[in-house]
């Protein structure tokens, strides 16, 4: 697998994504830290008083974003990771990729910032077309083994 | 592994879930707009005023079947795989896949159409026991490498 | 892959804590019966009455429990499976496994019984070192493939 030039780029684009998740959850705790809202009765003790155990939309926006990306990145992981195995093309395979990266990271930002609608649906649309291709491939080349 | 009669039978099986998934994911954003509920201001503005950035029971219901999958599908993805390549018997194996994706379809049509209980919980269950074998078979194989 | 001691160890991890997850997931289900507090009208109605679907602190924290899971060993299970085939020393490869392993086991106990912070926010960020140190290896190994 290790030298399957596909599969080498999918880990690359894949670790990226994972470390923008990883961004998310540390803006999450960034503004809970500064908009003093925190979800856990110790965590406002902590920062100033039970006052502070209280929502805030900042957070909840972050939050979403977090979880919109697990429902899509997730997958992701698994589908690139079999599709890869296929021996597709590497440019077709790496334009699938890279779709799905870059629309990926203009979701997080739309999301974040707030964006005008509809950046944040259309960043979203576009990336799950090469997750829809891969998926339709890779049952194409796995149904007699169903 | 694309040799491996069973982890084809498992990519398979794990490929239909995924589109599962999505299909939870398309039904929740149309739902939003029939009932006119959104998580986001932007997307309320797009779609008639700040008034329908609010909550729905029905949407809350698709995103709560939404997570349930996350919680159960994501961690089948990886004891599916490596259950896979322990060299099982391949209609043993292909026994767990198939009980787990046909629990996991009755789980969302009982979730989305709010079937009576315990029909939602019972396919849960059911879901889960190919679960727990495969990762009792994984720790037994994997134990001395701990 | 079956024969890479590093993976196997890796394997040995993953599983644990997806036993982990699914204990959580457990819990809540029995807090939910013990506290009468159901997310779903039908399992209300199986178990009381509709007054019975309604929030509860305890049954939230399960869930941000069970989340917070979510964001970081689904990750974990991509990162450290790519990780082990990067050919690392075995004994640096398990040091990772173990922190990450340990370090989350703890942020569940401290999330649980609701210890005082900020002991599950060291917890989580001590398990998140041997991520980011399993990520930036990848990005080096797999940077020429983008």
């Amino acid at each position: 697998m290790m030298e399957n030039e596909v599969f080498l780029s999918f880990t690359f684009y894949s670790t990226i994504l994972i470390l923008k998740m990883y961004v998310v959850a540390i803006i999450t705790g960034q503004v809970r830290l500064r908009k003093k809202a925190f979800a856990n009765l110790e965590d406002a003790l902590r920062n100033g008083g039970l006052q502070f155990c209280r929502q805030d939309p900042d957070v909840e926006r972050c939050r979403r974003a977090h979880r919109n990306d697990m429902e899509n990145i997730f997958p992701f992981l698994f589908l690139g990771a079999i599709y890869s195995l296929l021996d597709p093309s590497p440019t077709v395979a790496r334009i699938h990729f890279l779709i799905f990266c870059v629309g990926r990271i203009i979701h997080t930002i739309a999301y974040l910032l707030q964006l005008r609608a509809p950046t944040r649906s259309v960043a979203y649309s576009v990336a799950q077309l090469p997750c829809f291709s891969m998926a339709l491939q890779i049952l194409l080349a796995t149904t007699p083994y169903w």
